[in-house]
């Protein structure tokens, strides 16, 4: 059966059209610098956001209105498993994500969470042999549940601990099962409430040997996905102990998993953590650490996780400049972890909200190639930093100065004269590039 | 002469004293398991706050009145000297900091500067042979002069890097000729305004490269001060490289300087990094990288660094809490890097401020120690976390456990029960130690 | 039958109790000025987080363990209410307050909801003969139901409008019948997501008019309840139309509103709207515009609202401040907007957070009074503001100035001495204050 | 003499140009709607920035390179008239804005302020005799001497209120005499830093009479500017009394003053109070009091004032939607009060910092135009809302409701429909406008 039957195949109708569901920058078949923006961009759709949330917040009951809402229990995890493939179809996406919860009602027991998840699993893989879209990552769901109240891998009760990694086991073999590029772990309680009640060290040792038993079980059933980590720094606990990259980073050169894992980077975690999108990401190239991406955006007005559809063009260009500069995103992809807005509660609403990100980083991705392609801020970069491929700069570059030597030369120094760092310059001509690019490519 | 000539020494008086020049709860000689007040606490007097800042806000002028006012140049620094021990007699404060540029103008040359800087330098060392007062730390000023504009350390020019390392190398034989029982490192431009023309990684491989000359040269010549670095994570920049505890740790150990410098925690810098104080102390504790603290409060209604004097007692005790269970703070103080508010213009406010601030810290301390002799948290912890030391959870801590033996675990559990968090009556009990403590001691 | 078996009534056992489940400070029949505890501060439960809440949040189910969790629909109002009225007498409350939809399950029409509300209504009144706990008021949930999802007197949909007037009219009803003292308005949908779609005007002309409306039926109807609107500035929607105390000012004053409603000022809200507690209070007190309060604290370092138990010292003493001056809260009264957080879900928790939140506002009440007994702000205020006592100052404040005649003035003045504003030792007076007051009274 | 001797007329070039130092949207005699972009636009050089200015930040000195650095007192003053009219010709602006003490050294007293200033406006009056640039604004700086730091208006020191009146008196008649078309009040010291030593009610009452002083001598010398306060939350101090558009209005609405002032609404100060910048411009549109604009922009992951160039189309797009729904700025206009970053040292960067702000408000405008054409919000709204267009809704609108007639009406009504409010599709259709209005229009 068809769950959105009013909605055709979305096709790519270029930037003058005016049927609200088309794309009018995405053209997944275009090539930019030999591959197509569907390999460069690797879009995913995140199936707990599109077909199992129903708009609660704090303060208010479900409002979303999904064709599949009269089903019950396992009756409707088989048609949200219809559903999502019918969507990706019309979307024309090649991946999507989910949590283990997401897909199949969770049992009281893990037997019976087991049970409901296997036919699921079955089904998801049937759907799959006949369908372009692949699974970019999975995860399980360790923080909804009362049992995961004061944590899961970072619990005060070893009970808990056990649970969760006899979930996570399940997580790996499903990803195994269906081809998963990738295993994400967001720590939604790894974190605290109070350091009053705290045992921070033996929460983060914990959390550790879980890491390295995921590890070390990938290992053993041959699970090849990559592993992520999602830093967030606070939202649903106080503090989180993923608070940003450099957090992460600490943490696993700490505990020797720095091998093993990379960041799966969210825009809206970002900014709850005082940093650009781009900064996180900047963060995560420089370190080797860019695993993939979670593209939504925040609302640096508002104090908690939007988890809105991304339709900033500064912020999915700067994001394409980082992930082109990185070589691309690897196994990883772009995950719109995103939700309509509780208003926003039809189903057609799915399609443009999928659209408006779609298009959104499609223009990030011209603009952030034609902004490489003519070296504007590789050129800026290059004589800005000139000092340091000659001279003292040289020396200290390569190792061969110490303070006597820099301070020998300090000394004969006279005024030491700066340039302009021509930030407002540099603003402009990013403002030039995202309004002409297009024009040039597209006339 | 005195500048200070109204104010007598500060004596401590005990809580019922009308005097509002004594101390009311700072008592240094008294004892708190087997060590004085005086040892314990370590404070320092900010020499930059307390004798050379006028009160500037980015929207007004100086209004500090000050007793040394009608000095210029050499003469200002020379006055200054004589303020300030006078000030740390009457305040009998164990500590002092300072940056160079504090002590001393700075030249339009470096070898200006540092002619401007001897004569002050064996001033201070004249004055400290019949002080008491030590010098906690001193570090220098790389931020203030233009030549600073694009970083120090992480300046995109090499000269500067160079005038940088000189200013250290400097200031290294400053702390080894005063006896400074650390060094510490305030990267103030060290961070980046735009990553449209910052190479982040050069800038921070160049600031690895810069502290590792300063450990070398530090050994060279037998500078034994603790190394410290303090995290902030904005202000002036937009982005510091040294965000928090966490960002600096990643840093340390990706350039394996984790054993060469420890945190120099301040409370204002971790409200700005959407933190609290307690868990900055906290991060570095458990790292074994707490090394000494900034005591000042923010306002965390307020986007910018305020640099209060700490009265908060909450911020104080559970400061104190950390600094306890650290064992204390080795070669670190509690350095006041706090300044009076612009309205508090007049020499008098200048002890108001430090006796505000160093009472606070002796009822922290107090409270602090009777939470921790009767056992409230760590009682609380003990049983939270008991489940990790029997059973399955010792095999998890003993790295007993793999995903295999934790799901078999998992799969015979029933409902898995846990414990009331308790957070509300935590709270109640720390106000009661913080109502009774001083009644209970002082009786 | 006994919800709280395991729960005596609260008794006050003074500060050195060592019993968890005993008022330390707060003494109901102590009297501060002639009055007693309970007259002053007026504290109320929150029916919806104590009876009806669960814990769920943003990503978690709920956790909270009730003893009437078996019930179901209408049995389930009636479990609550008997909870209800067995928890106030446990902890010797004079008030309690409630959204309709807290105390009966909603219906599917307007009607099923007016008849599921009339036997709980009926036996709320029949408790209440028997009881000492009165209702401080009552309000309507208006942003819970999908309908609700643009608004409720703000909604573009005119259906909506009227079935939320409907609700209110009832509400007003329910309040008359019950003794209510008070009437509240909190509008929760009461604002925008963007302003894209958004007729700001005509949003605000309705609630204006809805206000009115009620006015009136509550005059027509005889009920005299003080009418309150309780301003939040954002959550759930993006931007609240009552931000703070004094958006709401503008609003009932462009609307000749300003003699019908005053404010119910949360702690928690102020501090999202970038205020503290005591601001808001403050500029209400000297706008004739206190009506009550909402007693709880947020967390300055989280951007949500967290309706935590109010525990800290320096925002309960600084309110009871605001409120003493104000001559009490009249109609209005200290409610416990509070919830328990989601690892307190234990009952008992919720004895424990109201002894703890009853304690801290006695302690303020307290602290508070001692410090307008010995005038310490009074005098510090009269003497900083007395040059418009006398001469010029004078001349300004009986409106017998110009700019003229100050020209003259300011130009016969030499150099302008101003005097500290000590604000430093003003934080210090308030510590010891805080420390001795109870010392000083218990004695 | 030429300051600015390498820059040219900067002129229109259009879009494809590579000279930076061109307009590539701004066309000042382009007509939208009848009037040439130059009238609607209205810029403004912000005096204080771009010429008195010098990269001062609390941590840092000037690094400002200006070729009038090396004149002193008068003599700088007068070189930096001749500056700023070069400038204002290079630049082609038709509009400037100043404070007394930007074009004329403070004195000692209030007689040699006045004498610093006379021979100032005289020469700015005679050089706009030729120049087409006028007077948008000016003010006086009553926030930076040491005598207002306690306020101005708001000062508890009659001598400080005596003086301020004075210099604002003399703001008046400079106004007049150089035809100032506004005079703007910005109150950068009327607020308090605790509520512990602060007569709020007092403080506002003085500056409430202050005001009307200032109304009243602006009638009798015949002054027909329109005045306008300035909304900003804190910076410098802790709480400002003109805290937002709506706080303001509020204080204007007591004080009977909602008729002799309105707003100057800065991007930056909105973003501080929690606003969108188009927020606070669509409150003061609604009310009638939208006077004028200060364009800039400042950082959201940053707390603090930065006043940055504006560059961001979307801000710049969204309130010239509000402008022009407005009919336009009337009087005001859209000042500059922006800084170059403390690393945009060069006399060069403030015309790529005004070229930059420039060409966003011109494609901001051209934007905004084209959707209003198109009426693309207009219609969402119009549909949006049409239920009180007619049927029970105009019954509402038209106030003849009242809650027994709503009553009656809900009671009938079955399950409400609400509609999706679009806001993923109303994003995606404001990136379309943003990359195809300028291709369509420049074709």
């Amino acid at each position: 059966m068809a769950y959105f039957q009013n909605i055709n195949q979305i096709q790519f109708e270029g930037p003058t059209s005016k049927n609200p569901l088309s794309f009018k920058y995405y053209n997944p078949e275009e090539k930019i610098n030999g591959k197509t923006m569907e390999e460069i961009l690797r879009f995913s759709v995140a199936y707990w956001h599109t077909f199992a949330a129903d708009g609660t917040d704090p303060f208010g009951a479900g409002t979303m209105i999904r064709p599949w809402d009269h089903y019950k229990g396992l009756d409707l995890a088989k048609a949200r498993v219809e559903a999502a493939f019918e969507l990706f179809e019309k979307l024309n996406v090649p991946f999507f994500c989910f949590h283990d919860s997401d897909i199949a009602p969770e049992g009281n027991t893990l037997k019976e969470t087991y049970d409901a998840l296997d036919p699921i699993v079955a089904m998801i893989k049937d759907y799959m042999k006949t369908s372009k879209t692949k699974l970019l990552w999975n995860t399980v769901n360790a923080f909804t549940h009362p049992r995961y109240v004061h944590g899961a891998a970072t619990s005060n009760n070893a009970d808990v601990f056990a649970y969760a990694a006899a979930k996570v086991k399940k997580g790996l073999e499903i990803g195994k099962e269906l081809g998963a590029e990738n295993y994400v772990f967001w720590g939604g309680r790894e974190g605290y409430e109070t350091l009053l009640n705290t045992d921070m060290k033996l929460e983060q040792d914990n959390l550790a040997r879980f890491f390295h038993m995921a590890v070390d079980y990938a290992k053993e059933i041959g699970f090849d996905g990559q592993f992520l980590i999602e830093p967030k720094p606070k939202e649903p606990t106080k503090h989180q102990y993923d608070f940003d990259v450099a957090t992460g980073l600490a943490f696993l050169q700490k505990y020797d998993l720095q091998d093993h894992l990379k960041f799966n980077i969210e825009a809206n975690h970002a900014t709850l953590a005082g940093h650009t999108f781009e900064h996180e990401l900047r963060v995560a190239r420089i370190n080797g650490m860019l695993g993939s991406v979670d593209a939504n955006q925040g609302d640096t007005l508002i104090g908690w996780d939007t988890d809105e559809f991304p339709t900033d063009l500064y912020s999915t260009t700067l994001a394409m400049y980082e992930i082109l500069k990185n070589g691309g995103l690897g196994k990883g992809g772009l995950n719109f972890d995103a939700k309509v807005r509780r208003g926003s509660f039809e189903p057609e609403d799915l399609f443009h909200a999928h659209i408006a990100g779609m298009d959104a980083f499609a223009i990030g991705l011209k603009v952030a190639n034609k902004l490489i392609e003519d070296k504007v801020l590789e050129d800026v970069i290059a004589d800005r930093y000139s000092s340091f491929t000659e001279g003292i700069g040289l020396e200290i570059v390569e190792g061969r100065a110490d303070f006597h030597k820099l301070e020998q030369y300090a000394l004969s120094l006279g005024e030491i004269k700066n340039k302009s760092s021509r930030q407002e310059r540099l603003k402009a001509v990013v403002n030039q590039y995202l309004l002409e690019t297009l024009s040039t490519v597209t006339v």
